[in-house]
């Protein structure tokens, strides 16, 4: 940050500029003209830079929702999850993930990508504006969805599982389940080459993250006491709707950029219409997930839910985030209206299966985002409802089946629960033996 | 987000500039340059949609303001709120209340703007660089806004007002009373013929919505118990002055978009400079409302208020809004000084007149709105005294008896306040039936 | 914000243009070019305003870090400090800071600055693209840095120091020893003839911050009964970590603009590149700092420690800011590894001497901080060891001489430690008369 004049900074700034750079001494020329090339690359590396920090925040979010969703006994051991799973996250994806989806050349073609190839940088002051946009910054942007689908797992299975599994399980997630499934499309794999269209990632990154959750869910089985021997159901309310909330907000704000940069391009004024359509209708289907759950909860059960409401809001944005640009306003709306109500009405079911979804990870993301999959033909005329579906079983099998034999092996391996012992005192005593609230007196 | 190569996304951002877009296969000539109208196009939809996630958040600010600032009781509900009137202003702003505020044509000319036009989004890939800015990012943008004047209301009525009328209410608003009263401004209605000036809304956001919470609290009355037979006022203390701060600092960051992006434009050097002394005077003036509460309070009490310092600074974020582009810093400071000095001297006369304003939204949005806006001529010449009162006057008593008459309406109707019992219990086991912290041994 | 149509607001939009400014009645040229240094202008204002509001944010940041670490009766105190001294700044680095740290001219040539020149601005509507960036946005984004130095030494005095004093420090630190401090590098000063480097402030912000507090610490002493007379030290441990986890993940958020945009400039290709390479870096510092605290905390202590952990994220982060750009990611996990587990290390090692840092900022921002400014020799070849060294000497020195200074003339003058049985009873009821939880049961 070192500057001494203005004028100083000015010369520099001026310096850099590729016109004018064999010859900094001189004047530069008020009237040169800005390079068309250079600007759309300035435009669309700023898009990845501020969408991947709007969805690095979302980890925040997730954060907060899941450790206001838990028993306060379980706080410190969720806050946990959630920091190292970014962590983890970063390096995985760096390590291998990244040219595994993004393969410079694939090891199978159109199934797997390229393993450790971790190059995502441009050299220092070395950009080139045929690129488009700075390498790091995709990279920058494109590891936060990675993170995203990791987060989506910690609070399903909250409550009861063991720490060094869950990190392992982070590991396998982000470096290798993720990225393969995401190459598939994203990397120009068999799915984009039939013709299967996933915006920003109903499927690749919720439904995924999703079938993720489901499989681990199955594995470690219910928390005790959940459901109980006469077939009634035990409420296990959340300690902190406050902050629950703040982490429906906060995800909320990352949606834009999830979303919003997920447009890959803002260079040009096509671009930037877009992207303000994106930005208006992921707000659309969110409020409408918000009224949605509203009315749902209102008629099913007499009264407004808030944890619903939130998954409501989360649901819809879930669910528009298949096709966020080619549906108008009102067809925002309906998508993230329905995705709301079916988010709703799929927790009894799942209850029914004795499938324990501490924070209903499984409706917003893996339901909400097969919904938003399917029904993106009903306003992108270019997709079609079978090849939806087509990349709505492919990625959801591969991710539910190969986090099945993860959990599976981790089962036999080393153990994937705490002891019945260990999840009634709480995790947080004794998984991380240190309480979120030690000041404050607490019931039962 | 599909990509395969680097370079192919770099040859359809490519295509998709005009310039080029007739011939996409021809090497891009990396020496064209860039259209003046196209790279303002882009700097000034970005700014909308900068500055539209920064207010949005700011309804995340509100609801953890307002979360912690009631009695643990009664946080679900007052969170509940924050969600709902969020989603609710999304659909009406753009359902009826855009068009109303900015109406294509007019119904009433001047006065009452169009109604039901949700006409808000360019075509998809169809942006038009005449235009200035994307449809959507203005639409963005402005719904933020309106948002905002029903977050307002939600505060002052906490912990006695029930929910279905609090949401009918917020239908009223973010359809009707907002759009219309900030359409004699914002939409080249009478006020803006007549001279007035409210750079981001001072009024027309804040001293409306305060209005409309204050109309709500005299229809409401007080919570039970807070103002005693023997004259005495029984405190009743927020839950989570966490929250509450934290809450204002969202309030804070999201208020450089509210102003900033205020500007309109950023895609020339002179928006751009104005931008940025926009931000440094918002930022100025909360500063200073921070300070100017802590003298007041010290002095009025002989202690500081945590409470009464985070309204210092709203107050004084409320009060550079009307004009936070020509002040000076030194300007600016003052503005934000006196607003924050009001607000915590008004508070002992609202208690006076047995107004029970919960979070003290009266002295922040309507008081020191006021006072914004009737200072703007200090520094604007071209504004001058009597039009801005004639303003503040115009917009408060339109809001004001607008949002009387439909409380007036529900309380005769379907009844606005829980009854004692409940409000003594809590609105959360009684609205909602659910506690926002139920793991924790709650006092009284 | 007023606009009638979007047809006039083109209109005016193209009116501010330089190059049709004279003729806005004339139709403008759609095909007219952008000119390189007004692009330029633009982008780099942008930059400075959207890192100068992430790092407003990182205010926040600390604050929920520091209410989430100290405990529960000691929260609105510790809150409201965080207010306060970020208004102070704001308020300070204007009247004196700023121009003593960027100096138009030199008291003492690159030793002290200038005293009172509070011209931060530009006029309305006046930037001169020539300039490189608006004034405002450079004030305003360097102000934010004075901030988090304040931020830092709040944490570590927390639970025993007294209000005034610590706002009266605070007037002189933001004031007078950060800016002079800054001045000797980021001013021109004659670290900066020397050949000293720290690119975004991990001695001139954080180190400095730290040995600010550590003069503090030394001067108020360890709490009441934190070191026992039998040498066991007493666990006093946060109450809320999920606030704790929250100010983390902001702090982590506001980083990408503490790094990012202390490139001073993304208005060229090459400058868009390294502002992406630094928000990479940035990020794999932190989950290196993650991993580090991970494997440090279970091998020293045989279990995961969350608080060691959210440190270890900030130790990675302070780390890399003194060299964002140079290192390969690879380099930047190295950096951000060692960071994280020396500040793990580093904490025994202050309780030895008993000092008694409540939030841990010594190791973080102290420790880290001059391990981040030590190591840059390793990737940036334009730099020494031995030059480094001097800078962090010269640079910490200063600090913490001046801080210490500060803290005995305030111990001896109006003290600086609230009384035994204050501290026992807790601040919020003593020195604010204001519980933060008011509604919870608390136990102790």
């Amino acid at each position: 940050m070192t500057r001494t004049t203005p004028a100083l900074i000015a010369a520099m700034a001026l310096a850099a500029w590729p016109a004018i750079a064999q010859d900094a001494a001189a004047a530069p020329d008020p009237a040169a003209p800005a390079s068309a090339a250079d600007m759309a690359y300035i435009f669309n590396t700023l898009l990845f830079l501020i969408g991947g920090f709007l969805v690095m925040w979302m980890a925040a979010g997730f954060a907060m929702l899941e450790a206001g969703l838990v028993r306060s006994r379980n706080v410190t051991t969720q806050l946990f999850k959630n920091v190292a799973l970014f962590a983890i996250a970063g390096i995985m994806y760096w390590l291998i993930g990244y040219h595994l989806m993004y393969p410079p050349d694939w090891t199978v073609p159109g199934l797997i990508g390229q393993f450790f190839s971790p190059r995502a940088l441009d050299a220092v002051g070395a950009g080139a504006a045929r690129d488009g946009y700075s390498a790091g910054s995709d990279f920058f942007f494109q590891l936060m969805f990675c993170a995203t689908t990791a987060s989506i797992v910690s609070g399903t299975l909250a409550e009861r599982v063991k720490l060094w599994p869950f990190m392992i399980f982070t590991v396998i997630l982000t470096g290798l389940i993720y990225p393969v499934g995401a190459s598939w499309q994203w990397g120009g794999g068999f799915l984009s080459e039939l013709g299967f269209s996933d915006f920003a990632g109903s499927t690749l990154v919720h439904a995924a993250g999703g079938f993720a959750a489901l499989a681990g869910a199955l594995v470690l089985g219910a928390r005790h006491g959940k459901y109980r021997a006469d077939g009634r159901i035990q409420p296990m309310p959340g300690s902190n709707l406050a902050l629950a909330t703040l982490g429906t907000f906060i995800l909320w704000l990352g949606w834009f950029g999830f979303n919003g940069a997920s447009q890959l391009a803002i260079g040009s004024v096509g671009d930037a219409a877009d992207v303000s359509r994106i930005f208006v209708n992921t707000n659309m289907a969110a409020c409408a997930g918000v009224i949605a759950a509203i009315a749902t909860t209102q008629l099913l059960y007499g009264k407004i839910d808030l944890t619903m409401v939130l998954n409501g809001a989360l649901a819809g944005l879930v669910s528009i985030t298949a096709e966020p640009l080619t549906p108008s306003i009102f067809a925002a709306i309906l998508i993230g209206g329905v995705g709301g109500a079916v988010a709703v009405a799929v927790v009894p079911l799942l209850d029914r299966f004795r499938i324990d979804d501490v924070v209903g990870a499984i409706p917003v993301h893996l339901v909400a985002g097969i919904w938003g999959t399917i029904i993106v033909p009903a306003t992108n005329p270019d997709t079609a409802f079978l090849t939806q579906i087509a990349g709505v079983v492919a990625i959801g099998g591969f991710a539910f089946l190969a986090s099945l034999a993860a959990w599976l092996i981790l089962r036999a391996t080393i153990g994937i629960r705490v002891d019945r012992e260990a999840e009634i005192t709480g995790l947080d005593i004794r998984e991380m033996g240190m309480e979120a609230y030690p000041d404050f007196v607490q019931a039962g």
